[in-house]
Formats: structure tokens, C-alpha cells, sequence
């Protein structure tokens, strides 16, 4: 017999509405990017070498595009829709730097909801004051509360 | 006077041509998991309780989608078109979990080449074996070595 894990469950399709938003925030530390790097292998100069990274176009060091992405990701595992929903695409447009020191909102809002086939689509948003450095749109698909399997009492 | 840091750069416009392959391959460890979620801060039981993931359509812990899209931006930064590179934009289709043990090979392929824009159409791939994991598209801004400053002798 299995664990009875609902109570670590995220919200349910039944749960959901067009407009509902989520955020993570976060402020990107140095610590943070070195972490990023060794989980990832993207060891880039752009993000490490402040001689390399000043000669080019960003003008010193900045954060990887996809460490700022992944708080996206964070928002639909631990917020909304939270745990037991199923990352299913995401697109990214990285339109702007983001340094260690500067504080990324990362937003999601719900556009639409297929009942039929479980998949909400999100608009996905990262900013930094007022400055939007990442931009997208996420498929998620979420269980019906009325598809769980019954709870032995 | 600014360091000289030409030999730091990666590959040029004029380096590259339509078909050419990079990749980065990495077994993803429960340490990696763990880095990523410090990182990004997705703390997702999927990733992290057994219990929890035991009673998901996964039937066991796996890892964060954005970690195996990760090892793409790592391809992109360190090999093909390696540093100096402006990661413009990215789609993600997260096909198959990734659980830790397993060894994820992330393939880039130059698809089309905008000399005009500088821009570079990468087809993406990340497989587990036979398995295709992750598969998308990418945009990528790439200097000419003629647009570059010469250096003093």
C-alpha cells in the first residue's frame, strides 16, 4: 500500500482560472551563477571572465539566460500550478542581461485552459524592475482532481 | 587600453556553416539535482520525495526539465558557436522524464545561417539512449570576425 501523498499535491485543474498569476522572485548572486555553472557545465567566459565579458557587447558579466529562465520553471513546480503538474514546452525570448546583484520577478499568468486534454497554457514573464529580460509562453498539464484515485479512510 | 582577449572567443559568423554539430554530454547525479535546485530554487517534490514521486505518472524521482535544456545553453556557450555568442531565444519540448544515473547527450545542428542579421538557427536535441528527451529550436546572434576591432600590434 502506498503512501498517502495528496497532501504534497499542487492545485488541481478544477483549481485553475484564466488570469490567475504566480510569481518567484530572486536576486541573482555570484554564488548563484557558479552554482548554475556546475550544475549545468556552461562554463561560458561571458559569465566568468570580467576581462572577456568587458570586451563584449553586455560590457562585463552577466547571469546565464537560462538560470533566469528556470525560475519560470520554479513558479510551475512550487506555486502554480505546484507539485504533480507536468512540464510539457516552454518558449524563450532572452531579450535583455540580467547581473548578479539584480533582482528577477518571474511571473506566470494562466491564458487558457483545455479541460478536454489537461493543458493549461501560461504567459510567462522574468523582469528586472522594469525591464523584461526573459519572455515566453509554457504548456503545463495538470490532473483532474476527480481523476485521483480515492484515499483509504 | 583594454586586455586583448581575442583568443577567448569562440567561433565567428564566418566560421560556420549550415549543418555543422556540436554536443555536450553529461550523466545527470542526484548532485546535480540538487545544485540546480539551489540555483533556480525549484524545490518541486517530483525532484526531491520519493513518496511523492511514486504516486506521480512518473513512478519515481526525475530531474528538472530546465536542467537537461540547460546542457543546450552549454553546447551553445562552450563549442558551437562557443563564447562571444548572443543567446537570443530557445523552444523547449520536454518529451520523456530524465531521471539521475541516466546520461543526457544535448545536440545542436546549425539549421539556416542569416549572414545579413547575424543570426544562427540551431536545431536542438537532448536524448537519453535511443530516448529524445528535450527537442527545440534556437536563435542565435553570432559576431563577424570582419565587424571586430583590430588589435594592437
Amino acid at each position: 500500500m502506498s503512501t498517502d501523498t495528496s497532501e504534497r499535491h499542487g492545485h488541481y485543474l478544477e483549481d485553475l482560472s484564466v488570469g490567475m498569476t504566480a510569481v518567484y522572485s530572486r536576486t541573482i548572486t555570484e554564488a548563484d551563477i557558479a552554482m548554475f555553472a556546475g550544475a549545468s557545465g556552461d562554463t561560458n567566459p561571458i559569465h566568468f571572465d570580467e576581462e572577456f565579458a568587458q570586451s563584449s557587447p553586455f560590457k562585463g558579466r552577466i547571469a546565464h539566460g537560462m538560470l533566469t529562465a528556470s525560475f519560470l520553471s520554479t513558479v510551475f513546480g512550487t506555486k502554480l500550478p505546484g507539485p504533480g503538474c507536468i512540464y510539457l514546452s516552454q518558449t524563450l525570448k532572452f531579450t535583455a542581461p540580467v547581473r548578479a546583484g539584480e533582482t528577477v520577478v518571474a511571473r506566470v499568468e494562466i491564458d487558457a485552459i483545455d479541460t478536454e486534454k489537461k493543458r493549461v497554457q501560461f504567459v510567462c514573464t522574468c523582469t528586472v524592475g522594469e525591464t523584461v529580460v526573459v519572455k515566453g509562453d509554457a504548456t503545463i498539464m495538470v490532473p483532474r482532481k476527480a481523476d485521483q484515485r480515492p484515499v483509504a479512510a
